[in-house]
């Protein structure tokens, strides 16, 4: 499916102009949920979890056939600053790894039934770097959103967006202190492993990137500056998402990030969306409670490539399962308490 | 299989004669780890897993192919105090629900391609009320944790073991209490769902049962007082688990006191059993830490049935499949670093 919007000024309108959950479907899983052989309450979240999905759906007992991972990736030129553990060419390496099946996201794709797409987006035109001016112009970040939302299938039934782009913690750290408030370093982690000097260079380039913006607040013009085109990708993803009202696991920080900008550019925007797992990127726990999303999975992960939203994917198939495969009390001639 | 221990002799001299993991599996599953194509330590916990499952199966590059829940019930004599939200005749209609394929475990179990069975022992034969005398005999310990033994498939590549029993969470805050010490009011939580009286009979019944034991500590004729057989037989599954060499995950506050009987009989013989999940169920917490177990999964769960575990099967299933199936850095062409 090609963008809906091919301007800015496109993509602001659609952020206004998005569907609900099914309030009766989601009505209907409750009454399902009650009726179920267990004690009230005993699966915890996983009911939560399969209410939330049976509205999105708008079907009371849903099933989960057609999970899609999308990865985005995209080259940022604050890397020639030395603030990633990896070379740039990795990102590139990367994508030749996704498309061969051999990453992390491969495996945790197949092991859960996703399809799973790799969109690599201009890797040979790095952003600017964000210290210096604006990481992308309009019509890239448009593009960017574009590629994003181009890159859902319309027919999926759960979506988990994720990326590859060699320094893009320090974008998104960046990202995250001008929508966030605080200091560089509350925001700045260790990204794929960097040491102490070049720990130190990340800081001293999301403080000034940010400190350029002059306190710009608004969420899409945060991200333009300070990029990357994957992080747009997804927040393009994810909207194209809701649009569809497909349900979304989120992955990491930086996938948090993307999706930071669109909760602050319209409150509500992420009600279709879950947290897949708290990273151990140090300012993600901050990051899900800015963005009020408890996460499924605490697992120490901090890959990124959506590894902690595919991971994810098992928790919400056995919700579903529970959720839509159990028989009542009456069925079972259980005795209800 | 048939239990290879006819009385409580043989039980203790099965405790010390158990076989570790392979010391050689476990250092090919490391060095193949650091060649993965992701940064050192990047996923986690997952790593973890997957080291450690090759280390008990024996093979640097494992697969799951055969994972086994077995659930056990058993009826409980101290149900006639009012410690249970529902009446000891869900015990044999869950079982019911069970064969019939309607519970929540047979939802999970088929969700991550487990096989599932399940052992009723003696429902129509209540344990001895621990408050008054011993739960069960010598012979009627011994019977139960064969049965539990006999449940284990050795062909299986992984056990989840779990339990239905009105009432049992009474036996297994008891006999928490009497093997950690402690007060009544700390291990005993409302199972079920018990209301505030049913919780004042419930805690009544630990305290007094536990005083009965004058201070017992041996793990298992503190088993035999407070019983029951369904959590007898979860430990004689344990063990047989890892007499085959079978990793174990196991389930919540039930399995967990299981686990906790063979931990003080024999330390480190739960080195084959990872927590697949902190219950809801109070006390649980304090159990896990005194197993020295950190879960894998906290989701607000307090059904039992191996509902956790069979959960946590999807968290296994996503370390093993990135572990090995993932591309080296040689094979991918992508840097180190």
């Amino acid at each position: 499916m090609t963008s809906p919007f091919s301007d800015l000024a496109g993509l602001r309108a659609r952020l206004r102009d998005l569907p609900d959950a099914d309030a009766a479907a989601t009505q209907a899983a409750q009454a399902r949920n009650a009726q179920l052989t267990k004690p009230a309450g005993a699966l915890g979240r996983l009911e939560d979890l399969a209410i939330w999905y049976a509205g999105w759906r708008g079907t009371a007992r849903p099933r989960l056939a057609r999970p899609q991972v999308v990865v985005f990736a995209g080259n940022h030129g604050v890397v020639e600053r030395g603030v990633s553990a990896f070379p740039a060419a990795v990102t590139a390496q990367m994508v030749g790894n996704f498309e061969a099946g051999g990453a992390a996201v491969n495996q945790l794709a197949q092991a859960f039934g996703a399809t799973m797409t790799v969109h690599p987006i201009d890797l040979d035109r790095p952003t600017g770097d964000f210290v210096e001016g604006p990481a992308m112009s309009e019509a890239d970040l448009v593009a960017a959103m574009g590629v994003g939302w181009a890159a859902v299938d319309p027919e999926a039934d759960l979506l988990v967006a994720g990326e590859m782009g060699i320094g893009n913690t320090c974008s998104a750290s960046a990202i995250a202190m001008a929508l966030e408030g605080g200091i560089a370093q509350d925001w700045t982690g260790r990204g794929t492993g960097v040491d102490d000097p070049g720990l130190a260079r990340k800081v001293e380039a999301v403080a000034q990137g940010v400190a350029r913006l002059n306190g710009e607040t608004d969420p899409l013009e945060v991200l333009r500056q300070l990029g990357g085109r994957e992080i747009a990708a997804m927040a393009g993803a994810i909207l194209a998402a809701r649009h569809h009202r497909i349900p979304v696991i989120l992955d990491g920080f930086i996938c948090s990030t993307a999706a930071l900008v669109l909760h602050r550019a319209a409150p509500g925007i992420l009600d279709h969306a879950v947290a897949g797992h708290q990273s151990a990127e140090s300012a993600h726990a901050r990051l899900l409670e800015a963005l009020g999303k408890a996460p499924l999975l605490s697992l120490g992960l901090r890959l990124g490539e959506g590894s902690g939203g595919a991971l994810a994917i098992g928790v919400l198939k056995g919700a579903l399962a529970c959720h839509s495969g159990m028989a009542s009390f009456a069925e079972a001639g259980v005795s209800d308490g």
